[in-house]
């Protein structure tokens, strides 16, 4: 999956992720969401203001064929009702029939006994990409009962041995959201520092990502640009518009406020500016 | 139905909008929603910025009996599950019981084979008002297969016909959201050309004022106005508000926010001073 | 239950609420909501703003187990789909069983035939506190059929009575949300008259209130304050944020905003400034 990714290509995140952004403003990817009822609008309104073009369509019976024409597809189990589950298993059929790229967001993964096994199963049918926190990345590498609910309880450290063995084992993109947020492909890995604290105190702080990355991919698919470019991408584009929004907010209420008009105002400029990206090699 | 709208009156639309906000505001309407899930607690903050009484009452055996005591209805099919595939016929039938006046607004009818059929359904049962973008319009009306999910990919004036169509065909007011919102009794067209492209950055712009529509011919029925004057008495408060929305907004977070606020503040003077409507006969 | 809280204690609410905040902070309590699709994003926010663990699982198979685990469980009936009837059975068992403290909130009780006898149903299970606006108390008391919906038509005095005699029934602190809040235990009666008339206008305004309610429940747990406290030390919380909120509100969608940022930064002290607090014994 990584052939395109050279060493030398990854001191040039934030200008690649610079072009897939102006890429995805330009034509803007049809997101298929499958999320949770706690942050279905927040995901929406987030896609659109960093210029994605959001479909929740999470009905059995519209799920698969939705999948297949969308551009890219996110799974987020974070409130997976008997309708969702089923419906999610029919988009990743949809999606693997048209090679829509399909992020699987699990969350809280581990400890709850319906969404586990139903993670357990996404993850085998081999997701683009998948995004939790340490926690959940743990949990669904078998590696640990997960936190408790959405909270991380795990370092992204302590995960990135988790991140780097499901990448390897389902040939996903693995991203482990935190202060740093950790992203790999099995072989290399990088390290994001940008962000700020108030994307915690904010439900769909990290949901949101998920569907970010679901649109990059959509994106990637036009401009030819690799998965892992594609996730680490939204992660900067998301972070860093994180940056721009906390120096205005008096809260977290005003936070997310200004974080989506922040996602709209972003430029490729500021992420050449703002980026702090890392790398390694596994 | 529009025997009291001479062609005069229509100039007077601004005033009569004014007219019917205040009286809204004076005895709110209790106004039924059954809406999608990403929009729900925006439809909601939207009904009580304007004045209106919100209740999302969306449960099998309890929606017939509600609709029938509310004032107005929506039905928005949004994310149409099967216990709200239920619950909206039930409340159709009981708005049917009891002269409820309800609005239809058929989201991403046609590409999706779930709700189509349903919506078809649904509008055989002669809505008081539908709302739709152009895509959903053409493609109710049979002619067009529809958008890609909440997408409008014609344009207002390409719906003109359908609109038109679907009024005389199901004596409905229909109502075209887009640049230029076009509504029709089927005989007189009104064009208004207040509101702004910040609407469309925000998930649930439209959905929500499928709700102030419910809520404005709710207050109708107590005032006597009728169906046309009130769906575009609604259309025409809420754009009027997303204007001063907009001129305090830095991006779309801000601005749907705003537009809270501004539904809450704006006033019949602002509705004669801003008011932009044109009429033909068809 | 009331042993711990003496006369003279009841002047020292907002120094006690104060404590519980701060404890409450250091150690988030884990808040286990099922609640309507309408508010849940926003309870969400609440709790995070104020410094809460919030987990909304809904699903039937994880409910038990999870409300065990969780700190204080929330169940509001404002959208009580199947899925969410048979959770909220099961959490409620789940919590008996582990000593979880739970609050219900029966909205719309009285008027609606599927919530009716669920809220009744529940309410025998004897909740560690019950919540509504005058109208639903009343109702949840067999003596009145209940508002229009979510409005409450009856005023808090006039639901004084109901309060006691739930409470003393069935061993819950009854908190009566409105103008003034009413909190009994049956034998005390506390009347705070914190708070702003845009939290009626914001949806989920009481809702989440409920959500903070078992939050602070959980944290009482840990100090060892009592049930009646942990409810008026959440409305005092609640409602002098509000009044922070008010002033910095151009309307509805900005005082929704400015809510959660004062959330985030009530101080204990803040407490002490503004309380407004009066008790009687019946």
């Amino acid at each position: 999956m990584s052939d395109r990714l050279r060493p030398e290509s990854v001191s040039d995140l934030p200008v690649s992720a610079g072009a897939l952004l102006k890429a995805l403003r330009d034509a803007p990817p049809l997101t298929h969401c499958i999320t949770n009822a706690v942050v279905t609008g927040f995901t929406a309104n987030v896609l659109l203001a960093v210029g994605a073009a959001p479909a929740m369509v999470d009905i059995v019976g519209e799920s698969e064929m939705f999948a297949g024409i969308a551009s890219g597809l996110l799974i987020n189990l974070g409130t997976p009702t008997p309708e969702q589950r089923a419906a999610s298993l029919e988009a990743v059929a949809g999606a693997a029939a048209s090679g829509t790229p399909w992020v699987l967001d699990p969350v809280a993964v581990g400890a709850l006994p319906v969404r586990t096994p139903l993670a357990r199963g996404l993850v085998e049918r081999r997701p683009t990409a998948i995004r939790g926190n340490a926690s959940e990345i743990l949990a669904l590498a078998g590696l640990s009962t997960g936190g408790r609910g959405v909270d991380a309880t795990d370092s992204t450290d302590a995960a990135a041995d988790a991140a780097v063995s499901l990448a390897q084992q389902f040939g996903s993109v693995v991203a482990v959201s935190g202060p740093i947020d950790l992203i790999t492909d099995g072989h290399r890995v990088l390290r994001l520092s940008n962000g700020h604290e108030l994307l915690t105190r904010v439900t769909g702080g990290g949901c949101a990502l998920g569907a970010v990355m679901a649109a990059f991919l959509g994106a990637a698919r036009a401009t030819g640009a690799d998965a892992l470019t594609a996730v680490a991408s939204a992660s900067l584009v998301y972070t860093v518009a994180a940056e721009h929004a906390a120096e205005k907010a008096a809260g977290p209420g005003s936070f997310a406020v200004a974080l989506l008009d922040a996602l709209a105002s972003v430029s490729p400029a500021d992420l050449v500016t703002a980026g702090r990206v890392e790398s390694s090699v596994r």
